[in-house]
């Protein structure tokens, strides 16, 4: 292989690293690798989103996240990684007979998972944001990762981050 | 002070640090303190709980806990601890403009947190597990805590844990 071909090869194997999980597909666009690790990550909050989601969501932040959201410090550095996982909203009828009331929603099967990541010089056209959503491991196609970031533009104000932390 | 006496408070105080931090109330009945760093620890599942509680809650987890759920083993070893976080149920109005629906839930002010931590010998009575429950700090009564594995006894089969693990 010429020298120059080996050092791109070596160029492009060494970003892909960086990002994440080097034989994992990178999402369109943003070029964003699920981050490994991530299931262990700390929590932000828990939310439930009702109509087509229909999902119970947790955040889950790595520990530049986090840090951040603890100093009430905005905007979120760069190398700040927010997740979002969710699952189905499912009635628990086991637990409902324990309280006696019909009242009890627990996780289903997982749905997707979404990740922010900041890197303000990167993403400088997206508010510093990349966007990647994955389902089994698969990334979302272009068209649905382009909505990501117009969606988020009406929370400018907190660094077009939605959740606020939970204490 | 006498070397009896010395022994005494000796033993007594590093077995409240053993169990949290040492200047906070330990719970009624079955003597536990608020574990330091359970904030931080790992998220095992979330749910959503309608009616009186109103509630969204997040099940996190010390690693004993996090290592016996994945490897799906049971009983749960001593030293499981298990933190159940829960925080009003708050519609937002921002969410849901930008979702242009109203469907979105989040976590509003905390409302308290549950602890089981298990150990067989010391709890034996009540299926190895201690239970605890603190609003602001403070433990909750004698009244309540007897009130909790009345609850969980019918989940036996699952070592008396309702949540299961979220992927």
């Amino acid at each position: 292989m010429a020298l120059a071909a080996a050092s791109a090869t070596c160029i492009i194997a060494s970003m892909a690293l960086a990002a994440g999980r080097a034989d994992d597909e990178a999402s369109p666009i943003f070029g964003i690798k699920i981050p490994a690790g991530y299931r262990d990550w700390k929590l932000i909050s828990v939310a439930h989103e009702e109509g087509n989601l229909n999902d119970l969501r947790a955040l889950l932040g790595n520990d530049i996240a986090i840090k951040a959201y603890r100093e009430g410090k905005l905007p979120f550095p760069d190398g700040t990684i927010i997740a979002r996982l969710a699952w189905s909203y499912v009635p628990s009828e086991e637990n409902d007979k324990v309280f006696g009331h019909a009242q009890s929603f627990v996780a289903g099967a997982p749905t997707n998972v979404q990740f922010m990541v900041k890197d303000s010089r990167k993403y400088a056209a997206t508010g510093g944001w990349g966007f990647a959503q994955f389902k089994d491991g698969k990334p979302a196609d272009e068209a649905l990762l382009k909505t990501c970031f117009p969606c988020h533009e009406p929370v400018k104000a907190r660094d077009f981050v939605f959740t606020r932390y939970a204490p």
